[in-house]
């Protein structure tokens, strides 16, 4: 194989979470000569969860990086080409598509962004020690493990509003913490949880760090507007400062929300033809492991009847 | 707990295949009283396949019959109700829905429909014997079970076809059966066909026996024009006659597409606020375990944001 062919496939997807590693399992078994490009480590956001317990089929959980590893090796059982790249830029036609990337050029007939988004973070010391050790960014994935246990939400928009609804009931109490004096979430989210007596706020207040060895115990907090120190004992803390699209390098290539992620149809088509969005990126993706994984074989299985036209 | 408020739920999910389960562990877990209703046996389409390889995260593989269960059991884990009724008729206002069904009449705010879709069926000798065991209904499930080996395809239409060529990437051969002297299917897939080496035409002509004990053996035909009887030997058979959505109870209560099929958005919504579609009864599913584990996490996510409202 010459130089010039190894970089030619018939499809190339972008990010290597459950939603590109999905895709790639779809377009290598339907022997497509297909590459995967990923940043970072191969298995995405997913490998943040200790525990996965919502992932229909693994009935006693399965903690994230094992999930990752397992869809992984499943893909590469199958053929997939995977390379650890960053993309730096696009040409997509309809004809052909180019990704430019840290690793030199690679060219498709069809391509699958599947590049995730993340979870805004504090950037609090604790934050990244205790992840997934009392620090969670996922209310859905993780409420269940607090129950009956004081847990605290970070953020004051639908995400927060949504995540301390969502923990209320599980959790002892929840203590939503806010560094304005007033909510950004929508009015009904918000009656709601002004309603809900086991939610109390703490505004004007910022979390300065996160403590707990092994787990997480205690929140240092700072009020704003008097200055005041305090602490705070919980079991865990919901970072819901919203998310961000993994989408910087699409700029200019593709068209994007007004929040950065992608809008597709059901059938994980993007505006331009050939081009598949699928995982947290896309606009209305409920961001789970399983609706990307979904998403991913959606979008491969397109691809494949897009390539035989 | 009185017999009325038993039959009281949030979230009533109807079907019990992959979308359906899927979509119970979600809504289970948000602590949504939830009842799913399934007429035949927990685990749907799915449990027809031998081996499922092509579910991210089974990376030996599973058998169906397995991937039900699994889902079930981790469905029952988080408080999921199910019983085992047929579906008779519905009532679909936005505040309150009725499920009427042959066990009595269940209410919710919100339905999830999950009720899948089946293969045309043959109904020759030998076909349901011999289902998982060289009669297939998904090439891109079970291809690669085939490599270097003859198979056949019974149909003429896209499905038949897609099928078809799907085929030919793995197989030595590939013998379309179909009992009309010209294809249904659209003219450049037919192209496509009628270019691939690997794929012969067999026209006017009927499978009227399928021969094999432990596995498939041979087809035994009958050729429409002239009457005359014959045998191929083939290690698998694909019966491609198309779909059939299980949508005959929502006819008159929920609008379809033409073809029986339940058109949603990317949110699985339905065009009636509440009212949610999930997995292969959609227009536009993949028809996989996984697209329709998806679909139900993203319906049930949905649909408890419908209630929070």
């Amino acid at each position: 194989m010459t130089a010039k062919a190894k970089k030619e496939y018939d499809v190339i997807i972008i990010g290597g979470g459950p939603a590109g590693l999905s895709a790639g399992i779809y377009t290598s078994r339907a022997r497509l000569n297909s590459l995967l490009i990923e940043r970072g480590a191969v298995g995405g956001q997913i490998a943040d969860a200790e525990m996965v317990e919502n992932y229909a089929g693994f009935a006693e959980g399965v903690s994230g990086v094992e999930l990752g590893r397992l869809m992984q090796q499943q893909a590469a059982k199958y053929g997939l080409n995977i390379t650890i790249a960053e993309v730096t830029g696009l040409e997509l036609k309809k004809d052909k598509k180019v990704v430019k990337t840290t690793k030199g050029d690679f060219t498709a007939k069809a391509v699958i962004i599947a590049s995730g988004s993340e979870r805004g973070k504090l950037g609090t010391p604790g934050e990244r020690e205790l992840t997934g050790k009392g620090v969670s960014y996922c209310a859905t994935c993780d409420a269940p493990f607090f129950k009956e246990k004081p847990v605290a939400v970070v953020g004051g928009g639908d995400v927060a509003i949504t995540e301390a609804l969502h923990l209320a009931k599980f959790s002892s109490k929840v203590i939503l913490i806010h560094r304005r004096d007033r909510l950004r979430a929508t009015r009904i989210l918000e009656e709601r949880a002004q309603s809900e007596p086991k939610i109390e706020f703490l505004w004007d207040t910022v979390v300065e760090k996160i403590e707990g060895e092994d787990v997480v115990r205690q929140l240092n907090l700072r009020q704003l507007k008097t200055g005041k120190k305090s602490a705070l004992d919980v079991a865990g803390v919901f970072i819901a400062t919203g998310f961000k699209p993994n989408t910087g390098y699409l700029k200019g290539f593709l068209p994007l929300d007004k929040t950065g992620f992608i809008k597709t149809n059901d059938r994980m088509e993007t505006k331009i033809p050939g081009v598949f969005a699928a995982g947290d990126i896309r606009l209305n993706s409920a961001r789970q492991a399983i609706t990307a994984a979904g998403d991913g074989a959606t979008a491969a299985e397109n691809a494949e009847e897009f390539l035989s036209q």
